[in-house]
This record gives structure tokens, C-alpha cells and sequence, in this order.
């Protein structure tokens, strides 16, 4: 079987690997539409560690091609929603760590890339089929669909860690694809006053769409400043972290109220000095929560974002703007994601059919 | 000074009153716009027991004709938006009663009404100007701003004791005016199916521009049952009672899921009877929350659902079904309400203008 | 293989069944120490419909006989406590039922008594060992351990659900083994005062060891009124309800405060009538919570009620007054159970050794 | 009258100054018994600033000498107990900021020290008496009241913040006083094993009164890796901080288990760097909540704390290790809290009666 991945840190390529086989709880899906992600390229790049001959690719719809025996819900065929996170349920971790997003232990539970093949290829494995698969719902688009699965799971658990309530003013640091969720997800939460940080035309439309009626530029002086110039000296209510370096970390809590939440979804690089700045977290006495989190996992997660979909609520499909056909586009796709063009948000691929 | 309200029970009519004076804490508004509930109603019939010579009206927008010696942020001539419940934050009851529904005991913080004339009349008293107090925002309709008071307040609290999830599916028993609200604050809370039990024609139309995409009526069969087809017998994760008599309270237990949240804003007449069903709350296994609450009190509360109207995340001027001009006109207007004609959701009186 | 339980309804006696054999991930326990409970009871006398030919029992500790092969954590020869409650944690149900307490479907977790025999047998099966097995910690008597398996567990949970906080009045209706140990957990989650109801004299020492300083008696009239008088009008701050008939909810909501919160673990009655006191709802404008719940499942679970006696800050063993040993003795403890002599509390029985 | 503060920074001394008078809400109070806090020390030595000719201390029980004309609960002659944190309840702050920790703006609730004089003289202020002031219950020792003040509510925040729940292992990082009712507090809230982190014999003694079991001393190694070893590599499910440089910080999230939480309640210098160690916070996949908070205000704060007192949950006297007596003893015990005597806790004096 074929996939795409790294034969190395810093090397793409084809990989030559055989089709993986379902155990008794497990299903093989074929991929129809897959997206690269930014996670996918910071694996390539040694974001996590020296890994090597390991097929890429996190997120995906496709059809189930078999599942093992003790499936129950599922059936050759079937088409199916994928997380991006499906954790072994069978492990004591999801019973202690909140949101399940995690199962033995921290992020064990992303099992594309961490620890076996990605969705980048003819097959992929999905284990615990029952719990960790969501059938495709009728009338919604793959795209949207796909984009469940991890960019939009993920930036609206940034608005549920920052709990965002009705009337709050929210910051959103970083407008990539898992912000501008987090905008849709802050307006769908109920936020009043939503103020992006990002400078792309593009990413900019897009945050407007889907609720961001401020936008702060880096280029136009210090971030906090701006903030509270936007907010009358008070800060926001809440600040979500979607992008950026370290800094981000200590602009989201001086941009940020007494008493009000800093949640970050974005992957530090282990480069990253996270400083919390003293004066600005009140010595200690601010009560401004400081929150991090990795996108929920399982089946249910999904289920939730999709029920979104299908009533109209959002529209994550918004977030493609570049699509690709057929099997032999993905490493065109990649490298765009891994480049990240100016006017990219999003590539899709489509495996299954020819360009329109 | 001129008020309209109650002579006694069952009748209404215009009363002769002195003008309240403000203590040092307080604040006299002149009402430029005003509304007349359900509630006024109610205990206009006896529903809050023998009260006589009492104003109605609990919403209103308006002028500030005087302040006490000790209020800060307010002055003569300010334009403000009232909150219909007025905590006394001097007693340690706000300290301990969730939301600042109540203050020295349940609901002894809904003053208009409750312990004092109300905003239907040339003056009004408001305790604690400061915290119970808020400047009329610019840019936003009078209208929007006078919904706030009450009908959103209390319409969006529903939808908060549900705590509305991203993906649930909400059932509202009930589409007035604070059911319409809480189909608009599911909504803003991130559901996904939205199911209203109504049938007036307006208030369909309504909560369907609000978010609902499913209606029920009474006049079908069994509400519960009917519930259960629209969601493949799964029930519904959350129930928002808005009005009915006490069988709303049983069919939303039906209605909802195991372990999901019944939340109740509606004002039950003591002769309502409410029935827990027995099996259907899983012999008490269930994890079936009921809740029930009243509208939260204070300054804040009332920013922030005017901060969702600044931001256009919803427009409860949708309400407004009538209108009338001049001071004169209010009792019809209360006549209106208190008949609930079909057409009806909500009247407002412009007490400072002429017919446009 | 040799059982204790129901022939049919009302009628009691041993069964012979074949020994019951383990899938890939489930494991066959012996188990060494059981305890009768009055939930076997409620099912003897028809309270789970017309069940027959049932192994009763759900309590108890033991060694493990066998385990199927995709078992990693557990083997033959290991001590194990087994938890009452044990979720198929690949149903999409443990995603969203809250506190895992259920999982496909409401008490679809309990797998004894509910969808096979219990463990008042020679041996009993364990659906998905990794997941719902824990290991016997040293230097704890089994005794307590025992008890953590159902009525602490299920005790401490009426503690969670009241969300009792520091210095909150506490009212216990029922001091059975639960509404004990619901006592022992309303302590040592912070309350002040605990008000607990019962009259047998036994249960009001062991209460008032676990942390009661307060005792109400049906006999000495209205229960709520007696609370009204210990709190000096005030009323609870939250009521827990471990025992009584449907009346149990109506005195909750009356002795307890406006904002408060009411939770029961009872295992009520299809025939009890569950009324909630309009007036003293107050009218549905009251903020008091209705809770239910039922007992959390899982491994993680029991493990945490193991980490408090461990470190001494209960002792479950309490409960025990009575022990009897030998296999044969089953029935007789039953019987004891059943009829709920006057100096009960809770009988185990010793399967593996001799009196001592 | 006389007073004894601050001259200015670094210059402690007797000051004169007039007696000060109540406003229509507020109350003067004649302190019996007061604490001086290493809060007191900080503000002398700079911490707060340039401050000047101020009376020190915020911790006191007394008897009311006055009260204002709008003052409804509180006459001459009551003995009340005060809390530290007295908010301006008429601020919207309060509606805002949880906990009641803050008022207008950050920390601007406390207001001896912060902005007027505090408790070491004749006589002190106290804004809004019936929101801020609690009767001293019978039955009780003053002492254990004036705990209640300040080191126990602070203390307590700190679980509430760390959310303990039952079974969870606790580490305790600093057991001054605060640390030590911290201790206490886990202890109440259900923890299992709690460790804590301190070198000094008086305090470890407390501690393990107070429910600590296992001592770290930053003499024997890296304490986040002797935490792991306590704890078999999984790391504490929370930490409290509550004392330390900025070196506690990553301690805490170092020793913290993926999905804890880390709470503190430290006083933290504005030299002191505070880093979060970006590979221990899983590189922000971590959900490792670092929360902050200052004590919160009001009377039904220090109820609930004296609540706990009255139903002997704990006794926060253990804390008092050395007492004096009279006035004139004043500066002999703040020097004692300035220079920290190995066998100190907390130093007491009571104003109004002789040495035993």
C-alpha cells in the first residue's frame, strides 16, 4: 500500500507499507478526503522527535474497507467521519483526564502520527471502531465534515476552555484555520465584542464571516495596547490562543481583565519561553486562569460539531481554499500547507474523484 | 405624579401618587419607553396575593430626574436602561444566592412589584443606582434595549441553568416573549437542534428567525412522544420551560435524555402541579437535572445582553409586536397584554414621543 | 458452577449455572468477600420486573480466575476490588452520560443484576478487566475495600451532586449505608453543620462518628419544620436524600434554602409519587436543583475511594455489623438483608475463611 | 488616637492620628485582638510602593464603637469579626470578578493596607458594615475567629481554586500559615494523599495535624522529582502554592499530572520570574490549569469559614503560636512576623486584657 510521509525529519516521500489489518474492536477505513495539516509539518520537521518512515495525515472522511470482528456499529462500506484524536477508551486515563482528550497519558490518545500511521495513504487503522468513528451524515459537505475532525474540535474547545459567556469580550490570538474556528466558536458561545489578531487579507474576510468585528496587526504596535485602547483600558473577558510564539502567552495576559480566562489550543515549540508576566497577573492575585488544551477526542466529539453543521449553525468549510484531486496531488497539497501560501487557509484532497 | 396599575385585584386604573424621592444611594427616572409583562398581569389577578395601590410595569428605559448625594456614576439627564430586578447589594443574601436573583430572600431583590410602585408612571424609584443602573448605549434601539430588562435577561438565563453545550439538541416548551429569547439563547449557546413547542403563527415565525427549525404543538398528541420521533427516541440533551401550566414540567422530563438538564424560567401559579414522573426520572437514577430560576439582577447582567446587541448577535426588538404612543395610551396597551391577543408578543409605549 | 440468588420473583435459592467463561478483554473473578445489598433485594421482590434464574449479588472483592487474551494489566492470581458499576467503555454512551454512571443507555452500566448473574457465586464475570478492575491495595482491610464499592461510592456521589461547599448546612434524609457514607463524604467535601434524619440507634452513632451533630425524627413530626427550627429559619443549604419514599423529596425542597441544592441517590419506587411543593419552589423562581444520580462506574472510581481510606480520612468499615463465613452462609446473610434487622447496617460474608 | 504602621517604607512607628468616622453605612470597630501577616511586612518593606504614614494590619475581631445611620444589622457594642477583604458591594466590580476577591478593579477590595488605615490602632474603619461585618459566634475562641479573617479564607481559596476532588493527591508548596490552612483545606475537600513542601519542625507538625503525610524539603533534591517518586511517576493530580519565589511556579507544573491543576495563592514579588516550563505543560497540549487568587471578601465568607469552626471541622488556632498582650506590645510582635522566628506561626496580641 502507498503513502505519503517522512522517510526523516526534513524528508518527504512516498512510502511503501503494507495495508494495515483491523483487530477485533478496530476498522481499516479508505481515505476519500484528507487534509494536510500544520501538526503534520511539524512532526516532518522534528517537532516531535527523530521519527522516521511514518506515513502523515491526521484528518480525513472516507469508507469503513473492513472492520475486525467485534465491531458492532460499523460495516464495510460505511462512510465515516474521523477524529483526529481516538483514544483507547479502554484505558484508565480517559476516566481521570478531563474532555478525553488524552488516555494513558498526555496526548497518547492522538494515535495518527504519535504513535502509527497517518491518513495520508490507500488505508488507514482506526482503533475501537464503536467509539472513535461517526457515520457521515446525509446532506452536509465532505468538506465540512473533514474539517470537523480536528480544526474545528479543537478551536471550539479553545472557546469551552475559555468558557466564554454571554456579552464577554474575547481576544483571539491567531487566525490560522483553528482560530478562526475559535472566532466562530467564541460568536456560537455567545461572545459579544470578538477582536482578532492577524494580518491576512484572507484570514481576515473569513474572521469577519464568522463573527470578528476587530482586527489588531503586530505591525501596528504592541498588542496588549491595542487591546486596551479597543476595550476602554479594561481588557477582554477572555483571550484565546490560536498562533504564535511564546509571546503570545504573556500578551494574552496582559490583554486580559481580572478574573477573565487566557485559553490556549496552539503548539508551543519546545523553543518557546513561556513567561508569565508578574505585574500583569496581579502577583498572583489576579485570578486570571491561565488554560491549555489538546483537541477532545472520540466519536461524540464529532457527532457534537457535525449536529452544528447540519443546523446551520457554522459552516467550517469556509476554511478550504485550495483543493486538489486525486491520490498523486498529495504531496502538491503538503508542500502548500507546509509553505503556507499567503492565501491559504486550508488544502483539501480529494481522493476519489477527478477535478471538476 | 400620575401611575397606572392596580387598585386592587382585578381592577386597574390610574393612581394619584406623591413623587418618589431618592434616598442617598438612589436614582428618580423619568420612563421614556416602557413595557407591560405578563408578570404585571398576573399579579394584577391575584397572583403575588392581595396587593392594592400599587404601580405596575418592572421594564422600562429612560431619563434620570435626580440622584442621591452618594451616586457616582450617574447624574441628571442620563439616559438609562433599568433592570427589572434591583438586588439590595448591601445584603449578604447576594453574596450567597446564585446568579443575584435574590437578595435578603428568594426574590425580595424584584423590588418593582414586589416592595414598591412600579415603572408604569411619570417617576420611578431605583435602588442603588450605581450597581443597578446602566447607560443607554448609543447606536442601539430603544426597543432592543428596554427586551433586555427582562424578556432576554430572563429568556437567556434559561438557556444558561440548561448549560446549553455545542451540539445539543434543546427542546423550548413555550414561545412567548422569554421563549423566544431562549430559542435566541440556545442558539448563542451553541445548539444544534432546536425543537419549540408553540403554535401562534407569530411567535413560529419568530423563533424560527431566532434559531428553532422544529415546532410542536399540543394540538398533535402527546408533546413527549412527539419529541422523542424528531430525535430517533434519543430524547433531548436539555428542556427549557418558558411557560405552560405544570405538565410541562413532566413532559419535559419525558422529553429529555438521561443525565441531561430540564430548566425552568416559567412563573408557576401556586395551583399548578408539579409532578416529578417517576419511571421516566429513571427511579430517581437518572441524572435528569431540574432546575428553575429567575431572572439575574444588577447592572452587569444587563451590559452584557446589551453588549450581544451592540455586537449584533441577536435583535430582541424582533419582539415587539405593537406600539403605542403617549402616556395615555397605556392602559391600552396593558389591556393588550392582558388579553394576549393572538397577533401579540409584546407592546411597548412610547411615553415621550407622538405617533411616528 | 454454584450461585445464590432469585428462582424468580420472591423466591430466593442456589442455582447452578456453568461457570462463566471471559472474552478477550474481560476477566472471571472468585470472589472472597461479598455483601448482600438492598438493591438485590428490591430485585428479588419484583422491583427490576420479572426477572428469574438470576445470581444476585454486585458487591465484592476476590481473585481473579482467568482473562481474555487482550487483557494487559490484570492476570490469574491477582486481588482485585470490583466496582458495582462496570461501563462498556467502547459504548459512544460513556461520552456523554456524565460521572460514567451510565453508558448505552440509562443503568445499562450495571451489568449485574441488570444484564447477567452477580458475584454471590462461586465466580463471576467482569466486562472489560482493564477498565473496571483494581487492584487490592496493601494494608487495607478487605472489608473497606468492599465498601467502596458500592456504598461509598455511591454515597460520595450524593456529595458531589449537592456540590456541597465549605461551611454548608447539610441535610441527610436516610442513614442507611449510603446516607452514611453520604455523611462521611458531605464532611469531607466541607460542610459545616449536617443535620442528619433516621431513628435507629445504631446508624445515629455511626452517623455521628462519620461527622452528624444534629438527628431529626419522623416520630417527633414534620421533618421540615424540625429543620426550619435548627437552622433558625433559614433552611439547608442542601439536602441529600439516601432513603424514604416519595415524601423524602417534597420535605428536601422545603428545608431546603432558596439557590440550594437536592440530591438523591434514593432508589425510588415505580410506585412512589414524587411531588415537588409548588409554593415551596417558589413557583419555579427559587433556584433549587433537583439532582438525581446513580452510582459512578469505572475503575478510576473505586480507585479514589481506595486513596481516602488509605490515607485514613474515612473508614468505610464502619458499615460493617455483621459477618458471617463460609460460602454456605450466603442465604443466611441474605435473609438478614433482606429483613433489615434493627442493629443492621451492612453484613458481609467471608467466602474464603473460617470464623475466626 | 494612636495607630502603629509604617512612617514610611522600611521605618516602622507609632502614629497619631483622628479618630476615624463611620459614613452612613460604614462602622468603626474597637479591635480586642488582631494579627499582624506577612502581608503587613511586604507593604512596609516596599511592596506596595511609596507608602506612607500608615497604619498596618488587616486581620481583627473587636467590638463595634459605632455605626451609620443606614447601617440596619450591626449596633454599638457588638462583637464582630472582620473580614480582611471588605468590598465596595455598590461597585458593578463585584458583579463581575469571582469570588468577590475584587471590587472596582483588581485588589482595590482591600482596603486596610490598600486604601486607608488598617487594624493596629485604637480604632479602624469599616466600609459597608452590614455586607462586611460578621457577629462573633458564641462558643468559639477569639482566636480561632481571627484566623478566619485572613490565613484560613485565603488558605481555603486555595483548594477551591485547585478544585480538590475526592481521592485526588495534593501537593502543598509552602506551609506558613496560609500554606497550613491550605493543608487543612485539601484535607476537607476530600484529598487523598497530601504532601507537602516546608523544612521548618513547628510547621510540619501542623501539617501532618492538619492531614499532610509526606514532607519535601528543597534540601534533599529537586522537589518536582521527589514528588514523582512519591507518587510513582504520575505526578500530583494538584498543586497549591502558597509560598516560594517564582521558582514554585514551574515546581508546581512540573510535579502536576496532565489535566491538574495548579492554584496559588502566593503573594508573588514583582522581582520574582515567573516561567511555565513549556515541555512539562506538554507544549500547551497539557490541560495543566495555572490559577491564581487573592482572598475572598465579605461577610458570608468568614461565616462559612466560622461554620467550620462552630461544627469543629478544624480548628485554624493551631496556627497561633506565640500571644501578647496590651496595646503596647504591638511592635514587639510585628518585628517577631518581620523577622519570621523559626518557631513562628502567627504571632496574636490581644489588645484588651492582661497576660494570663
Amino acid at each position: 500500500m502507498k503513502g505519503y510521509g517522512m522517510v526523516k525529519v526534513e524528508e518527504t516521500g512516498w512510502l511503501e507499507k503494507p495495508k494495515p489489518a483491523a483487530g477485533p474492536l478496530d476498522a481499516i477505513v479508505k481515505p476519500t478526503l484528507v487534509a494536510p495539516c500544520s501538526s503534520d509539518t511539524h512532526v516532518l520537521h522534528g517537532g516531535a522527535g527523530p521519527k522516521e518512515n511514518l506515513i502523515l495525515g491526521h484528518e480525513a472522511v472516507g469508507i469503513i474497507d473492513s472492520v475486525g470482528d467485534a465491531v458492532k456499529n460499523f460495516k464495510k462500506g460505511d462512510k465515516v467521519v474521523v477524529p483526529c484524536v481516538t483514544p483507547d477508551w479502554l484505558s484508565t486515563g480517559v476516566q481521570n483526564f478531563k474532555t478525553f482528550s488524552h488516555d494513558a497519558y498526555l496526548m497518547s490518545s492522538f494515535k495518527f502520527l504519535g504513535s502509527k500511521d497517518g491518513t495520508l495513504a490507500e488505508f488507514f487503522h482506526v482503533n475501537q471502531a464503536d467509539a472513535n468513528l461517526v457515520k457521515m451524515p446525509e446532506g452536509i459537505s465532505g468538506e465540512a465534515a473533514l474539517m470537523t475532525t480536528d480544526m474545528m474540535s479543537t478551536g471550539f474547545h479553545a472557546a469551552e476552555l475559555a468558557e466564554v459567556e454571554y456579552g464577554d469580550s474575547v481576544l483571539v490570538i491567531g487566525i490560522g484555520p483553528v482560530g478562526l474556528m475559535a472566532v466562530a466558536a467564541a460568536n456560537l458561545k455567545g461572545a459579544g465584542h470578538i477582536i482578532a489578531v492577524g494580518t491576512r487579507p484572507i484570514c481576515i474576510e473569513i474572521a469577519r464571516q464568522y463573527g470578528a468585528q476587530d482586527f489588531i496587526s503586530y505591525k501596528e504596535g504592541d498588542i496588549a495596547e491595542q487591546v486596551m485602547g479597543l476595550t476602554k483600558g479594561r481588557g477582554v473577558d477572555c483571550t484565546i490562543i490560536a498562533g504564535g510564539g511564546g509571546e503570545s502567552l504573556s500578551t494574552a495576559i496582559m490583554a486580559t481583565r481580572a478574573a477573565g480566562i487566557i485559553a490556549s489550543v496552539n503548539f508551543f515549540d519546545i523553543s518557546d519561553k513561556l513567561i508569565i508576566p508578574t505585574l500583569a497577573w496581579g502577583l498572583g492575585m489576579s485570578h486570571k486562569d491561565i488554560r491549555c488544551g489538546f483537541c477532545p477526542g472520540g466519536a461524540e466529539r464529532i457527532r457534537r460539531m457535525l449536529e452544528l453543521i447540519i443546523h446551520n449553525r457554522v459552516d467550517p468549510a469556509k476554511l478550504v481554499t485550495h483543493r486538489f484531486y486525486s491520490f498523486d496531488k498529495i504531496p502538491e497539497a503538503f508542500k502548500l500547507m507546509d509553505t503556507k501560501a499567503p492565501d491559504l487557509i486550508k488544502p483539501v484532497i480529494y481522493l476519489d474523484r477527478e477535478e471538476p
